[in-house]
């Protein structure tokens, strides 16, 4: 996908926009989200005539969603903003991309160099002209000011590279008058290719492989980072190659079919399923591949034994309480599946049937139980889920992912609002995926209107707002008037936005009927407003509401 | 207003979060913005108990400029969110509380201590346990964590007094285990107060009715600081002593009455009255008082002549090229009050007439133009005026603002979206007042949808929705696609959101009857959809657009 190679010769023909424009299209990047103003006027407009896409959203924060998303489909998104008032929207979302390495590109216009003597007080300024970089230096792996045409170039390339290298955001600033600047010499790319420390790759895997092979009940946790890496077809060698069972986390859902032999399911601590949770927790050697050691992913309550534990990550290579350093993740999980080890055919836990629902759907209200039971039975190939925060998250973990389906949840970071926009960044990274959006009511507040871009662009993904009237998560933890919001008609919006199709929906034969009329839809969104009970829940949230209420605080 | 003393003794029996509370009421904080989340919710609920109402948004960043601007009613304003999630959706509106002085107090809940042993990866975390404070840190004048009982006191005390006194939002974070802790040993308030050096003050008031007295031509060019340090009244009394005409800024038009003899209108160099940018631009001295030297407010032209300037402000005091340190905005500008000045009997350039239009309304369809002095007529004494960005704000420059009307607009920032949520904090602030909200469509589509939180307060603002199809302001900069957005039935989100009133307009006479309707509805909000030619503008934002274009861009 990257041509780094491509524009040694020719960058110093190209202005500092146009150079830009072009190693984003190297690396893959044929849309970019994002709102102009007045000092990011100049490159969004040639971002307009370049070849890459300039998509719209209402809002910023509804960009850098979708660039989030896009990334995590598309291997790496970007998003292009004015200053300040736009780029400081963007915040909570880029956020998220860092906390989840979302590879995402923030570029951003700022005010003119030549208009900053004597420190005006131009528009949209805050207290200094780099209050925007200094924030964005706490959010992205690199942020750089494209203020000097001779460096401009290699800090170009420096930026990109980190977030290919990293999958974290990067920040780009380009101050309004240099959009068309070009070099006065020619500029020679001089980075070099990190590479692996042979030697060390050795000894980590014969580590690796001799306690991998020792084990009783070795078993295998995989994350999101097997995604980001693109490691997938890797995991399934190793799977095959060795019948270790694997086992995901809820961020890293989906990294493989979950209809694969082999497979157990997803782990998330007691709030999984009981017996994926007990095959985990007991493995004399659990090897973690790019996991994320968070609350959410270990369920709020696993303790690991380190002892009993091989950990691989873009961060680090750990086995038991020893490190390597020098080791490229790919390069130790590639090492891993051409390494000699031991096949076992391991008793697994059942996986629960995937059966057929009786067609005979229920007139009594729809609850969360049945709503997730009949999702899975209608859930087709080629559907993407993309899960918002609360039920819509939690009451997904059982849901089974087919051969070509994709899980998407912000399932660490864990920031309301995120589903709606990144339909619109899955639908545009891959259009022959259907995308479905499981989001509450509280999080569709927030950004559901993003619904109006996603119109613009003509998409037909299937939104199901789980309408169970107010922050519900919550009322498990302290209930209290503040947990309600406003009962709104969701499935109204599209006579405001001027497209889609929407429709209520309060038992189960009506959601059947529904979600056929959604599927058929493709010539715009389609909003299923479910209306449940303000407490109803899913199992596994009851779960996790009575740790956190009996618990110490979180 | 601030009862400083008030618990001294009485605080060493309260807990962390009970004190930040009664020390919020002690400023005079009736009402706090929010949403809750699980690390900020024991305190959440405290509030929530409290004598202090909590006031739910559909997301943070409508609960940034609902406080930004009940800050700028009330005095000072609060908002609390929770750790990241929460408080990162703030940046943007807490950073434009910064640029423009709204003393804002930020509260985030953050995860308890006792958690954060060994670094663990706990949700909503983004780099480190302190990314939430350094961001904060950019925007905010005083940024403090209450993880120790024995300083929290004092912290709390320290940053609400730089709230107060400098006007810019402070951010306070309070860890979930913190909120109910109490200090060991009584708490003793050490601070005290600021006074301004009496000799310096002397010798600047001497200096600057020197240079008053001298001038021909003297006049005065009053800001936003003057309301913000509740100057207004001193200012007027200036005004009466001296006969020195008065002219306003546009942030800080409203200041007083612009019906007052001797006020002679919004001074914006090439963008305002050509009248009043001639008699500024022509005096001999200057007299600015609590200016912000903005692009916007400067009308991206003026070059002030120091010589011919005394300029007063909460940051310094200068008088052509000197400074003055150590001396009060307040006292200086009471000071001036008291001195021996001149009384002058200035030929002021004329205002244009307040006269009653036809009642006769046209048919034929609704323009800008016709829009504001429309609206001028209609305009009540107990009106106040929300201005966001583009043509809902330049076309308000010639809005003559009534004896108790009060103009609000983000407009040395200029963040679109901020109106909506704004008149929620400005209708709570004063329930005597009316709140009208001019917003244009592209700023309505980034928070519009915050009238749900309007709706469950059952407040009765009328929005006016200058609906011209896309960003107008940017068309006469560079026109492409981009600028083009869904053009949305405003007017149905009552429908939607389960209450209030719309309705479309597209003629004069269609206007005035639905301004008609909209003003005697005081059960919910109106929303008014007025349908504008994309290309249809008010002369002042024709003026900045050439200029805008023609000149170097900003």
């Amino acid at each position: 996908m990257v041509q780094k190679e491509m524009l040694r010769s020719s960058g110093n023909r190209l202005s500092i926009g146009e150079y830009l424009i072009e190693r984003l299209k190297d690396y893959g990047i044929r849309h970019v989200f994002g709102i102009p103003g007045d000092y990011v006027l100049d490159f969004y407009d040639m971002l307009y005539k370049s070849r890459i896409k300039v998509v719209g959203t209402a809002k910023e924060d509804g960009a850098g969603f979708a660039a989030d998303a896009y990334a995590r489909i598309n291997g790496i998104g970007a998003c292009c903003v004015t200053y300040c008032v736009g780029g400081l929207n963007l915040v909570n979302s880029i956020a998220g991309a860092y906390a989840e390495k979302a590879p995402v590109v923030v570029i951003s216009g700022s005010p003119a160099l030549h208009k900053r003597v004597n420190d005006p007080m131009l528009h949209h300024k805050v207290r200094s002209f780099s209050t925007q970089k200094e924030i964005f230096d706490q959010i992205t792996a690199a942020s750089v000011v494209l203020d000097d045409e001779q460096i401009a170039f290699q800090k170009i390339d420096d930026a990109l590279a980190v977030c290919w290298k990293s999958k974290r955001p990067v920040y780009i600033e380009l101050p309004s008058d240099m959009v068309s600047v070009k070099p006065q010499y020619p500029y020679i790319n001089k980075s070099t290719e990190e590479k692996s420390n042979g030697l060390a790759l050795k000894e980590a895997l014969k580590d690796a492989v001799s306690m991998l092979n020792m084990a009783k009940k070795p078993a295998i946790l995989a994350d999101v980072e097997l995604h980001r890496y693109e490691l997938g077809n890797e995991l399934i060698k190793l799977m095959d190659k060795t019948g270790i069972p694997v086992a995901v986390t809820i961020l890293g859902k989906s990294v493989i079919s979950e209809m694969r032999s082999g497979y157990i399911g997803v782990y998330e601590g007691g709030m999984g399923r009981p017996e994926v949770q007990k095959y985990i927790e007991s493995s004399d050697c659990l090897l973690m591949l790019g996991t994320f050691l968070t609350d959410v992913n270990l369920g709020f309550s696993f303790k690991l034994d380190r002892s009993h534990t091989i950990e691989a990550t873009s961060e680090k290579i750990q086995i038991r309480y020893h490190n390597y350093q020098d080791i490229l993740f790919p390069d130790f999980v590639k090492g891993l599946v051409k390494s000699k080890i031991k096949k076992r055919n391991a008793k697994l836990p059942d996986m629960p049937a995937k059966k057929k629902l009786s067609t005979k759907t229920s007139n009594v209200p729809i609850n969360a139980g049945r709503f997730f039971l009949r999702l899975n039975d209608l859930l087709e190939d080629n559907m993407v889920v993309i899960c918002d925060i609360g039920l819509s998250l939690f009451g997904a973990i059982d849901l089974i992912m087919h051969k070509n389906t994709e899980f998407i949840a912000p399932a660490y970071y864990t920031s309301m609002g995120y589903s709606v926009p990144a339909s619109l960044g899955v639908s545009l990274a891959n259009s022959e995926l259907r995308t479905v959006v499981l989001v509450g009511d509280g999080a569709f507040q927030m950004t559901g209107m993003e619904l109006t871009s996603i119109a613009r662009q003509g998409l037909s993904p299937v939104i199901i707002v789980l309408n169970n009237k107010g922050y519900a998560t919550e009322r498990y933890i302290k209930e209290g008037e503040y947990n309600d919001i406003q009962d709104w008609r969701y499935d109204k919006i599209p006579e405001v936005i001027g497209k889609g199709w929407g429709c209520e929906v309060r038992t189960e034969t009506e959601f059947v009927k529904a979600w056929s009329v959604a599927c058929s839809n493709t010539e715009s969104f389609s909003i299923i407003n479910i209306h449940l009970d303000p407490y109803d829940n899913c199992p596994a949230l009851k779960r996790l509401g009575k740790k956190l209420k009996t618990g110490k605080r979180p």
